[in-house]
């Protein structure tokens, strides 16, 4: 069994209404060295089978298919465990 | 400005509907090999000054209080690049 976890985050150029909404209320609290905040979604897959080469690639392509929005949304791969 | 990513996942015991339904979308789609998926939420900040102790206690802070429900939810932060 591995796992290994898809980081999903909105492309650079893309409006983050999510991230902004917590920006303003992060300075309502008093956190006002905080100057950007970006909103993502992370998916922790197991996996049967050990962490190499197959299992990465089932998941990227799980990310490319179904996680992420290829139009608006990049992701990231890391290995957990 | 330094940059701290923190990343909220509903606590193991905390039952999961929307990674229940992504894992029968991957079986759906052929993904055998996947057996459990979890969803959380990842948080990019970008704090003014180094990342220093002080950023991350900042980002440690809003974290507790804004970021992710203690309830249900447990928060890591990663300081990135």
């Amino acid at each position: 069994m591995s796992r290994v976890i898809v980081d999903v985050m909105l492309k650079p150029e893309i409006h983050d209404p999510q991230g902004d909404a917590v920006l303003s209320a992060s300075r309502r609290l008093g956190f006002g060295t905080i100057t950007s905040v970006r909103q993502g979604k992370i998916f922790e897959l197991e996996i049967d089978g050990p962490a190499d080469d197959a299992a990465l690639a089932a998941a990227r392509e799980l990310a490319a298919e179904l996680l992420a929005n290829p139009v608006i949304e990049e992701f990231t791969l890391r290995s957990a465990e």
